[in-house]
């Protein structure tokens, strides 16, 4: 168990997944036991007010538990902290750096790796009072944002300028857990992830001290890019706690193609030979048939699919591009055997036709039994590789006689396998993703392409990379938190 | 003087610029004595061969001076090895980590602010011997490559497999030393900047560690960007030995456009109302109107041009996402006052119109007098400041009386001023240098865009984001080089 004290709250029935524990045991009498914990608590009331903090069990609960993790384990924090400035932020680094408490960022709690989980109890920082738009920079293509803003919301609140933030994860996510992670989305192919995004960012380190990365250029080779370390380093070195982003302008046009094929093998090799040719796609994702049956069979859509591997083509920008790119892609779809090819240039029907790919997710989920359980997981290997590996993990799912199904980021070569399965079940599913993981890894890709490390992936990290990357990142962890009090636990341990 | 020991070999005849001294000289006695140095240089020669080392004057004179740099010292490395694989260079950082012997990358050598000097000795490691492509994989959209390759070869020998690099600095540039400076150049506004497009790299570190950085997906949330960290840190944290690099299709057509403007601030407005309406180009680029009549004056081209603040567009993707772009620019050019359109679509023609742009920089070099010197320096601002920017540094220099002209990637806010003088203006041209880039800075922008900061712009870095940033860079510095042996004295140093 991953669990400390044993005043500390818990959550029963749930057990914890094998990799997190004896090696961080090793840490517990590094931090601040309970009691020193409760005192920095009091000492943050009293900085920022009764209200800044809560010890509810429920919130305590929803800060340390997900049920969309893939990873849960039995600690929970001892409090949630929630400031409203940077300045805040810094005076709870202050209190909990002198007590040695560990401390955990949250934004949107969309995580699926356990990222703002407490291994070791500590003060979860929860900025859902930290959630404006700043400043809008419309001449210079930037917005200044809190990192609560949802990233939805902000492009609704931003779309009279004319320009769009691109990435575009789970529709809960926000900008300060999207920052962490490194996240993507349908957008990627086009438009990058989120560290090609970041302008600046202003940080709060483990000590209190409150960085600014960078002014606002658009682009810079002034000294070491400190943007792109924060961005996908889970809030293990700082509080992210105001963000300057690029946008982009939002496309004219906008079409959508969805295309049917007899095998993942010719939906993706289709899919690369597009990317291959420079066609100016906006977005291409696969379904697998397993996705497309369940989202006809939970009616989520208001049409009906065929049951076949599927890519859904997003195009955007002048219409003379968009319509050009159509007849580049149905002629490449012709030669892969495609057996079904829809356009809609119409906003509307353009809804309808990416309503399969918006629901996917949510159909798979309102699939689950009551007591089922859900493990979303993502990897990303070269593009030459991708289709065998989807093949390779298919096979394996049936196999083992488990429901899952793949949905991806192909021209990224990055996708996700989602299985449903109870709780007797566990241990295949856990023998499964470990194997697609590891094959990934062979193919010279990788354990997550925009999910993240967390607490769930650190030891696939380390199949990945190997130990000396993971030496070279302990050193700059080290050095910006020597204490270790940034979401300890998180992407690697402390100590092997 | 930013020297050391008298024994060592000094460039006469220079004078040296005035922020790199003092300070450096307490970093001294950290260093090996000369004699030290030479027993590293002994060590290095017998490990790895009579001809893996120099000691040649001309050899170290080109290795710790530039004529294109806008700083140079007196003090030279005390030799220079030539690795043939990554082995050797580690090999090389064991010999010099245990004697604690600087070490300085060198590669194509065009820095323009003294990257590959030796403010205090040390042992230079050319990467000459390392100019190989190890594989294409182009499939995956993606090539392995040796740091001595320069990107205009690594173009013309991938080109059957109609993929390109499209990172396109100096001609003379290869991938150290682009990797080192996050590069960038007219590409930019389309493609992104050198950090974009690098998958791995494997990096000696100063103990002689060897480290790669990730396998090869196209896009990874696996840990720590330690790609981004290396990309642009000046191998001040390891040698970078080898690199895999994306690569784009080679678009089907292009096209170019040369508009003139009866002003830089109607040129400068119009083209960033192109990129803020997402008009898809792949480049536009700013020479004002000394430098176009520095092109008419040197006959660099065989035509004859208006000496007008000129914008250069290139378009490239299909004939229609061309012909489509070209007829939006020319709409909103008119609006914007241009005075002049040219557009070519054949790509003999195109050439022709593209040569200003090409030779703008060898007109202003063959204008330069026999003793002359160059200062040639880069700026970037937000999009809405960069016209007033242009306009003030060209007021500056006119009444400063010296003589210099403005080239610009217009689209990142970002462009260079290139001042030709005598030894005597040598304070002004600092001067007027200085007040450019605290101006930008004023401005929200950077010290440098694509250059990097190197030992010219390290005060500069500090005006631009403040002591934090520094020590949280310096601390990184110390967690992955304890003995500051990696290429010392750049980007900020040891000590305030």
């Amino acid at each position: 168990m991953c669990g400390g004290a044993d005043s500390e709250p818990r959550i029963s029935n749930r057990t914890a997944y094998q990799q997190c524990h004896e090696k961080q045991k090793d840490d517990e009498p590094h931090y601040a036991s309970r009691a020193e914990m409760e005192l920095a608590v009091e000492e943050i009331r009293k900085a920022l007010g009764e209200d800044a903090v809560s010890i509810e069990d429920e919130i305590l609960h929803s800060h340390g538990y997900s049920d969309w993790s893939t990873i849960n384990i039995e600690r929970l924090p001892v409090a949630v902290a929630f400031p409203k400035t940077t300045e805040e932020v810094a005076a709870i680094a202050k209190i909990c750096h002198k007590r040695r408490v560990p401390m955990i960022p949250y934004s949107g709690g969309s995580s699926v790796e356990g990222h703002f989980s407490a291994p070791f109890g500590g003060v979860s920082v929860d900025f859902v009072n930290m959630n404006q738009i700043l400043d809008i920079h419309s001449d210079d293509l930037n917005v200044v944002v809190q990192p609560s803003v949802p990233w939805m919301d902000l492009n609704e609140k931003i779309k009279d300028t004319g320009l769009f933030f691109p990435i575009d994860p789970g529709p809960s996510a926000q900008i300060g857990g999207m920052v962490g992670t490194n996240c993507s989305g349908t957008n990627a192919v086009k438009y990058g992830t989120m560290r090609d995004w970041v302008v600046n960012l202003t940080v709060v380190l483990s000590d209190g001290t409150i960085l600014k990365t960078r002014r606002r250029p658009r682009k810079s080779s002034a000294g070491y890019n400190l943007n792109s370390l924060f961005v996908g380093s889970e809030g293990t070195l700082g509080f992210v706690t105001e963000a300057t982003l690029k946008l982009a302008p939002i496309p004219e046009h906008t079409g959508i193609a969805v295309v049917t094929f007899p095998s993942v093998k010719a939906a993706a090799t289709m899919a690369i030979e597009v990317i291959r040719r420079g066609i100016p796609i906006s977005a291409v994702e696969i379904l697998d048939e397993v996705l497309m049956s369940v989202i006809n069979r939970m009616g989520a859509t208001s049409r009906k699919w065929k049951e076949e591997p599927t890519l859904f083509f997003k195009f955007s920008g002048s219409d003379a591009l968009v319509k050009d790119s159509i007849i580049q892609v149905q002629t490449i779809s012709k030669k892969h055997h495609a057996n079904g090819f829809q356009y809609e240039s119409d906003p509307e029907k353009q809804k309808a036709l990416w309503s399969a790919r918006k629901e996917a997710l949510w159909s798979m989920m309102a699939l689950r039994e009551t007591d089922g359980h859900v493990w979303s997981t993502d990897v990303a290997v070269p593009l030459s590789r991708v289709s065998e590996l989807i093949d390779t993990s298919k096979k394996e799912l049936v196999e083992l006689g488990l429901f899952g199904s793949i949905l991806g980021h192909i021209g990224d070569g990055n996708f996700h396998e989602t299985i449903l399965f109870e709780e007797k079940q566990r241990k295949e599913v856990e023998g499964c993703v470990h194997k697609m993981v590891s094959r990934a890894i062979e193919m010279e890709g990788t354990c997550t392409g925009e999910h993240g490390v967390g607490l769930g992936k650190k030891e696939f990290l380390r199949e990945e990379v190997g130990e000396v990357p993971i030496q070279v990142m302990r050193a700059i962890k080290t050095s910006l938190d020597p204490l270790w009090l940034m979401n300890p636990g998180k992407i690697f341990d402390r100590r092997d």
